[in-house]
């Protein structure tokens, strides 16, 4: 018998029982009123948590559909944009740009590191007659586990009117995101992380200025086309028949959220973020990102020197019924990573640190059993 | 208190209770074995309904993003190509083609009708040098409820090389579809439809002939490129975060579409097109349809002369607990469509036929009530 797995990856997560249960609905018309209604709430409710009283979008796919919208909708053939990159997700906003024939500005700040504002303000000052129409990172780098300073990144425009568009996938609900108060132009993301849901919707959320510059963009698009989905907003559907049954589940999430609170949901992503790294530090492992820049949805971590993350993982996986993610890109040979993000307890945590010092020392690492679990204990008791 | 509706649309379709609760299974790591499993199970499976020993990729958007994938992976910009249109989908097909460059010559055969293999067979013949890339199509047109005859479209190329690329999204599982027998290249279909699934994945099918093309294909596209779902498909994975619980529901479905087998699973949405057709025409109603041709999956019949067909619904709807669908495109001011696809049972047409003997009696249309009913018991009594 397969019992339920402990399940720590940056996505997709755990789904709560309720949610789960809100699948159990009968299809129904997504023509008709009641779908109406559904819609009309779940997008009121995720304004909320975006921060924003611009247009918020629905669309039937991963979250990067969600980022191909972003690039198809506000970007424009020939565009010159800054693809601010910090890891995985930034390489993979830049080629998504490019493919749609952007031209790109790279700016890698390197794996482990935010991105400076400085950087970005002095690119801008550069750049006199506003060449460049956008600039585009990530809110959470899921693959190094950082966030961005995307409140500083976005005041660092000044007075140049590139549009500042966020993926932020893994971000929104795990850190602190202030579409408006920060003028974010357009942000992405997705129901299969901070919103507790399973995978198969994205959100595009974008602003009157975004919209502006959408209504007489060139580039090629059916699927994808957010002039055709605001269109249908208007009349409370979607273009194309969506994916209701995710969408019941996000109304459900939505519920949970609204009622605790939004910045509550974030105080408790970045509770379970400093406890993991307790466990983690205590167990003498090294950590991919300082403290101050550390994500509140994901932690990296170096593999102890002669340790294969893969072994390390089919260990926890086989014996302690524990998923963890791998690391990615650069750092896959050497990393492993533990999502904290959306419905964690902390008691997963401790499991998670508990399989991780068995794991190890079965693996031949010199861990002190017991101990990186009775810091993260003292530390619950301090809250 | 709602109770469950008879939820008779062309999609998204009623989904059975064992296939909801297959959605009651929480998340899994998409990269890890449990994953490949599923996948790969699937893929194998309908691989058998598609009756091709070609690739199946499986996609997390709506039908219409399926299209999309069957337009960007298998035409270059530039391409002539045939779209045979007989109603709606006809023509968002040409839109979709249109939209990435594809020079189009569109044949509409005109909403009421099929296809005429003959005509493609001329219009292929002329073209001797072999400038005409594709003949796009659909399987059965959800706004006219026809099914068009696939199989004489593909051997109406004879030598030419066009590719065919049919639309099954409404089709495929509920009119006969042998993909590799009748030699059509790509086919496309929906998880909301004959597959007694929630909506939120897309399957495209195609064979070795499509891939190569594909290989080469000179359109943009990162969403939905194919050549990317090849690589990761081998490996048991999609490109990016799938739709895991409507997969989870596919899975449960394909499991019953395998047991009765797939001629089974046919006969009887003929058997039920039979049915409410017996019913409708006892009633005196008008169908859009000539029997030889009419849909399995929907049957559109014309509303009395002074009846609104919105009205209509709403007193179905309102009384009766009775969703079924409007007309749609040209056909959208005085038709309505039944939907008889996926999980249907007998019984539930008897209430729709009842429901519409009632209803069209409170909108003062001269019915003899119980007499539609007798005839379709009386036909049921024969089987």
């Amino acid at each position: 018998m397969k019992l339920q797995e402990y399940f720590l990856l940056p996505g997709p997560t755990n789904v709560p029982p309720n949610v789960i249960r809100a699948m159990s609905k009968q299809m129904i018309n997504h023509r008709g009123p009641e779908f109406k209604a559904i819609l009309s709430g779940v997008t009121h409710k995720i304004k909320k948590v975006f921060q924003t009283e611009g247009e918020v979008f629905t669309l039937t796919s991963s979250g990067t559909g969600g980022l191909e919208a972003a690039v198809v909708n506000f970007i424009n053939p020939g565009d010159k944009v800054i693809v601010a990159s910090i890891g995985n997700f930034g390489e993979r906003f830049r080629d998504i740009a490019k493919m749609y024939d952007a031209e790109v500005d790279f700016i890698d700040f390197g794996w482990g590191n935010c991105i400076d504002p400085q950087v970005i303000a002095e690119r801008l000052g550069a750049d006199t007659d506003h060449q460049i129409k956008a600039v585009l990172c990530q809110h959470n780098e899921t693959s190094t586990a950082i966030v961005n300073p995307i409140g500083e990144i976005s005041a660092a425009r000044g007075d140049h009117p590139a549009l500042l568009i966020v993926d932020s996938v893994s971000g929104l609900g795990a850190a602190p995101f202030d579409m408006d108060g920060w003028k974010v132009d357009v942000a992405v993301t997705g129901s299969q992380k901070a919103f507790m849901s399973p995978p198969g919707l994205a959100f595009v959320a974008a602003n009157q200025r975004a919209m502006k510059i959408a209504k007489k963009n060139q580039n090629r698009k059916f699927y994808f086309d957010l002039i055709k989905a605001q269109d249908m907003l208007e009349k409370g559907q979607t273009p194309f028949t969506p994916a209701l049954s995710v969408l019941f589940a996000v109304e459900e999430a939505l519920r949970h959220i609204e009622e605790v609170g939004i910045d509550a949901v974030v105080a408790d992503h970045y509770k379970h973020r400093n406890l993991v790294r307790t466990g983690l530090k205590a167990m003498g492992l090294k950590l991919l990102a300082p403290d101050e820049i550390a994500s509140p949805a994901v932690t990296a971590v170096a593999c102890p020197d002669g340790i294969d993350p893969l072994a390390l993982r089919k260990v926890l996986r086989e014996k302690y019924n524990i998923i963890i993610a791998g690391g990615q890109g650069k750092f896959a040979a050497n990393t492993f990573r533990v999502g904290h993000l959306g419905a964690v307890q902390s008691m997963d945590l401790i499991a998670v640190i508990a399989g991780l010092e068995l794991a190890l020392t079965e693996l031949g690492a010199d861990i002190t059993l017991g101990k990186a679990v009775a810091e993260m204990e003292r530390e619950m008791l301090r809250y």
